[in-house]
């Protein structure tokens, strides 16, 4: 038997039918910031983990260009409304910071889902998400990197073999349903 | 005759005299931002082009430090209102992102104009606004980037020459209108 | 007499004995943002310079990658609501911008008072903010800058003995007024 | 005929068999730097324009800062060493800079090759490159965007057929190549 | 009589024939190079000002990412070779690194002049540099901010009306010495 | 007892009378660089890890500014020379890279050693390194982060708190060795 071009892509769509809820949830989040001059990469590192240990949904750090050419760091935190306290007392407590501006902001998320496939390197997982008239599969970092590790190839090799095996898992998945 | 230092500074506030409208208008827009960590800088740019394409009045990329030591892009996209729906249609669409964050927010914008003006390389368009007691003259980048192409000579001294025509050919018009 | 190690970390907390008051304060700020890729970044920080003049109480900068492959710059302005129409003002006059976006927003600040110490290298001020639990003592930078280049020494050298006369004096202040 | 895994990367390892001779290449080319402080993003994007339009292999920028609170912005130019005189040339000419550095340095290629495939899509190129033990299929991205935008569908489905599309026939080369 | 188009860009190229001897300069200067994660942006530029006043020529910072998720800064430093050891000196006083990179590079120069020229706001200095087949005329920044603060109107009018005094200038002094 | 302002600076500079010996190593290092726009940030990440395992000195990325409006990663490793063609060989199997530019390179380091105090919060290393004329205490990163995480208390004041007793236990030893 010859190399067949997959339909893959075409047969995806069929995956949609299955969910029939809108895929799009709304949530109001918090956004923390502030601008800091005289902390430490270190420091700053150090209080992105203990943010994301005690709730944050995301944390990210920006180069900023401030007065007296010092080149500082902007901290932003995204987390949920009623970890905004916790957060809020992290940050005076970590950083050197003397205010934090914050406001509340709306999120649109995709419905999405977790599941394990197989593949010629092992096991790992995946997201699913469901988008506009399409569903796109996402490899789980960790997993992809603990099998590229252990197997000692390239990490985009099995990123590549992760996601393979979550598309076709997916298009099974369609093909039973729609029977 | 010999070299005569322009007064055009001076003449120029002249102008104001002819717009008695308030020159700032308010409006609200809508501004889009999600961050990404597993998209390619290619697959960013192409986002990019698509936002602006759909109505998207700015889009904008920052290099932001994330969680794990990964570099990510936080993309930032201003559009109307009536075009946040289908701005966010695209970055489900084109991005790999599972959220997100919106919010409407206030802008003020100066009254300008756009106007073509003749210079020693060719034609070229200036926009022209009214700012707070005086007016600025900013010539159109890509007029003058096809002036330099087909000169072959620098940028920059031809955006000298068109900014210098939109000046005199500002100056010209108050001095008419205001005879 | 030998050296001792210093017990100053758990003292330091008596301190706050002293600060029955809440330690935090509520207020609303303005946030002006403007991104331009028509300036050059001498402009910038003459325009940084101005606002920080009329009022702001931070400005900062942010490397943006913008349509067109130009690398732009986004400014950001946080001032007081009473200052919001003169930062605005400025802005309009030394930027190209013809629009600036802006928003009212919540700010927490830490109670801080700022008093001067005496070190082996002579007078300093610090700036002493209660947090949740404990305080922090922060040397002014620009007295450090000074002792550091009439000492010609490192100006860690200058901090460090600054910060350590704060946290003596914050410590004899607390002893006293507990007793 | 239900759904198989692929077995491609295995397979894929025996196209190596088909390249005998080195796959990685030696090259002196010139790096040009220079940082400037008084030039708009606009003119930047031109510049680069300009670079790549005479023979730059690849040029970028890079946000620093400088003295006196300036954002400025450092330009690197990568050129074959024939090419670096006209480099220089457009350097002096199209940006406000006073001096260039330059250096001669070593750089590494890989072997590589381009192929068209046929997609779902439609035509596309990839740019095959031969690497320790294994080869790498990349996608053009100027064809995919292409693509993309005429059928109206994201990019990255695009890619990701492609790049199944190359690997495929990769694959069948080998075979041919190797019985 | 009314406003005429300046010929001036024309005209300019004239000056030229004034200078004689070779526009560029080469010149091998040091570069050093270190990376911190463990300094305040305030000491940060506190040593970039120590490095400028012991005779860099140059000092910039850049945003890297680190190991461990940390945002630190390269700092660069360009000086003349009789430079390098106190510019090391200053960097191992002044920050906390253990290491620095250096290199003699070569660097190619534009001559240059400084001269006066006096416009309707008072006297500023102009920079003349001599490219290939033209002059470009920079107006310093230090003379054109201090007009600028004391008659309390925006730095770009100040530099336009600089650089045309400069122009108009230079001109002169061709048309002169052409004669 | 009452608070006495610590002498310790002082003191602290008679410890470089115990070391004779130069407190500068010169070593030859090689330097790698690739930029790329085609990879996540998530293998990028994942490559500096890969780096840092197999021998590298330090590795860190660079947002750049690349053609097409992409903002793209410049890499850049720090390896000693016998750990080159590692890190080539890793460089071309996790990036996308199709070229890396490669050079030698001076470092000049500080003398430097390691060492073990005690504090009221446990144990943790510092690095002492010479300097030319004083000595400066480094607290190791992750020492104090694990004292901070386990005792629930700043990281900042575990970090005073080890450098403390680092420059105590400096000056007892500078005293018994002087005697």
């Amino acid at each position: 038997m010859g190399w067949q071009e997959q339909k893959k892509s075409l047969e995806l769509d069929k995956v949609l039918s299955i969910r029939k809820e809108p895929y799009l949830n709304n949530e109001t989040i918090a956004v923390l910031e502030t601008q800091v001059d005289d902390m430490t990469a270190q420091a700053i590192a150090y209080t992105m983990e203990e943010l994301l240990k005690h709730g944050a949904l995301d944390v990210y750090t920006q180069a900023i260009g401030m007065k007296k050419s010092r080149s500082g760091i902007l901290l932003t935190v995204i987390c949920p409304c009623d970890r905004q306290a916790i957060c809020e007392q992290v940050l005076f407590r970590e950083t050197t910071t003397l205010g934090i501006r914050y406001r509340l902001q709306e999120r649109k998320t995709l419905f999405r889902e977790i599941c394990e496939v197989e593949t010629e390197y092992g096991k790992a997982r995946v997201k699913i998400a469901w988008r506009d008239g399409f569903c796109t599969v996402q490899p789980e970092y960790e997993d992809c990197a603990n099998l590229a590790r252990s197997h000692n190839i390239p990490l985009i090799r099995v990123q590549d073999a992760v996601k393979s095996a979550g598309e076709i898992s997916l298009q099974s998945r369609s093909l039973t349903e729609n029977t």
